[in-house]
């Protein structure tokens, strides 16, 4: 473990946390052709690592986030931070995903906006943001970016690629694409289709931002652009991450402040109608949703929305290898796929539907649907149930 | 059913169809006031009517419209018309609300844009439109004013009152605010209580309409005004109206025009990014939803959307009344409640827990579930299935 080969890459942790790290950027100069055949002449990926990697190299975990995360899924930055990184609760020393045995690897998406190259990036050729000039974006596209970076790693497999949501979708797409390359794939709350409703959804948020005049087609400056719209798509897709269930117990109709929606002092009087009073924030659930679209705008990027949603939209195995049994015909992984059973995003038929595609290509895999009330976002919950699932199918 | 006092609404009808109808005005000049404790000198409503009201005056059934909903729920309003009213497919002569036999109302509902009086209609003390300065409205207020619309019709009691969704709504307060006049209530794909959930996508949809700078704090000229977030309220909630199963069976994952996301002719030229073209509509669920958002904004009012969500949000019989047992103490009336499997903005259980408490309070109430795809939207469905219950209801 003191080989100069292994790469240090996190502080000494406490116990159980992975404790400090910091962010690192792959840069890959070699010319990037997008599945669109259109091309760029390199990229940045940039990404954090947590744990050694091992004398045999093969200990190598792969974590690929969803829509809207980033590159940070554990640790802190600075003792200072607020939050840990997005997955702290399964990635650790002693965690699930076991940092004193695997070398965790976790890269800002091609495509997004937290360090590596995306729509806010600068285009060499015209000095100003890409914008929607930036190259159409697969799940394909991050996934053959992402190689490139294990192979800069110095990587010959990844013990396993995991992921949830989108995130999930890059582990089917490196199982088919790298089949050599992947042992093990771990998908939650997935789906190897995006369906109507989901394009649906997104297409709402899109619209949302390309209507705010703000957008100008996609060319504004660095801190401004379509903030309004960005909220606004970013409140709407939160409701789809969770469920009635757990907003519910979460909010309930608890209201905040005044509990009646008109000014009592201007309600006896008919001459003095009380002016937005009835459409301010009124109930928790709108102060939540509120919050929610407004810090989401100060971390993300309006044309990343776009792309990346885009990207979702399109992810379809059955028609891009004629049937979902072909797509995983390559397949080598042994895989796990997890559903929940609040989520209605990606409802546990669709992930249930993975697994069955495999076995019927004769490939290693199971299903685990777990009774969970939190929505789509369950993947992201503390569950020891989850935990046990995610440690049992690491130590086959 | 010559006389005179009888109700002459319809012209001939075709056989099977309530055929040619006119709209009425009703106008109140009593003074309103409203649950929040503001008042209007008076107010409009306009409304509909097919069939005879009989001369023991005892065959009228109410339709309670939902949010996007109006008074025009049959019938064509001149020959060249493309389409009926919105619930054409269940009345009428030999239908399941057979107008033959009953003398059926609906009106626009208060706070409505279709004609009755709400925040675009004209404040006599300013000469503009109300605005947001329109008083704070709440289902119940509704039911009050469409009592007077009764007592106006000369009707001395209610067959039946029936709704889906916030026609629901109003259908429960009815029997609860006017018990003896209220003798049988059909209440579909409704609750009892608005849930966070629901409350948070009318806020979402409250957000786009009201950051859109158009809306202008709700002064906006009659064709103007926050058009685009209206849309975009619109198609959102559309989505929330039907379900995944229905959506996929539509529209699945077609494509509209080219199939690729980029153009084929610029692919190959790296300098020449398909500037907008990757987000330009590309699957026909998107197109569909354009046109569901771009049809509603000439046809519906911004600031009455505010308000009719706004009333959703705070309908919630339990805290009302301190339990929905206490809630519904009064009721006299009959009762079926149906929900639809497929219904997630207000799912079975919701429409259940109705007829429960309806059962608790030793209230004569059943319940129906009926197993459907459509989602939120199956009470407008044509189906023999919803026709038999509500027929067999309707002869008790």
């Amino acid at each position: 473990m003191n080989d100069a080969d292994v790469i240090e890459t996190s502080a000494r942790a406490e116990p159980g946390e992975v404790g400090l790290v910091e962010a690192h950027d792959f840069v890959s100069s070699e010319p990037f052709v997008f599945e669109s055949g259109q091309s760029l002449p390199g990229f940045t990926l940039r990404y954090e690592t947590y744990g050694h990697l091992n004398h045999a190299r093969d200990n190598a975990v792969l974590i690929c986030h969803a829509l809207s995360g980033d590159h940070h899924c554990a640790g802190i930055h600075a003792l200072t931070d607020r939050k840990p990184g997005w997955w702290n609760n399964l990635i650790g020393p002693g965690k699930a995903v076991d940092t004193n045995r695997f070398f965790v690897i976790c890269s800002n998406t091609l495509g997004g906006c937290q360090g590596s190259t995306g729509p806010s990036s600068i285009n060499p050729t015209t000095g100003e943001p890409f914008g929607i000039a930036f190259p159409f974006v697969t799940v394909r596209d991050m996934v053959r970016a992402q190689k490139r970076l294990m192979d800069h790693l110095g990587l010959s497999s990844l013990y396993c690629v995991i992921g949830g949501s989108m995130g999930g979708m890059q582990v089917l797409q490196w199982g088919i694409e790298y089949p050599e390359f992947v042992k093990r794939m771990l998908a939650m709350a997935t789906t190897a289709r995006e369906s109507a409703q989901g394009i649906g959804f997104n297409e709402v948020g899109r619209q949302a931002i390309m209507q705010d005049p703000l957008w100008n087609k996609g060319e504004y400056p660095k801190n401004g652009g379509p903030r309004v719209g960005l909220a606004i798509a970013r409140m709407m897709a939160h409701i789809t991450y969770v469920s009635d269930a757990s907003m519910s117990k979460k909010f309930g109709r608890r209201q905040v402040g005044q509990t009646t929606p008109v000014d009592p002092a201007k309600a006896t009087d008919p001459t003095k109608y009380p002016k937005s009073y009835t459409f301010d924030v009124q109930f928790e659930v709108e102060s939540y949703l509120r919050y929610q679209g407004e810090s989401f705008i100060n971390r993300f990027d309006a044309n990343s929305y776009l792309y990346i949603t885009r990207a979702i939209d399109h992810f379809d195995l059955t028609s891009a290898y004629g049937s979902l049994e072909q797509a995983f015909s390559p397949v080598q992984a042994t895989t796990l796929v997890v559903g929940f059973t609040s989520d209605w995003l990606f409802p546990p038929e669709q992930n249930r539907q993975i697994a069955l595609a495999l076995l019927r290509a004769g490939k290693r895999a199971s299903y685990a649907e777990l009774n969970t009330d939190l929505g789509h976002d369950s993947f992201l919950l503390e569950s020891e149930e989850l935990y046990g699932v995610i440690r049992g199918f690491l130590a086959t």
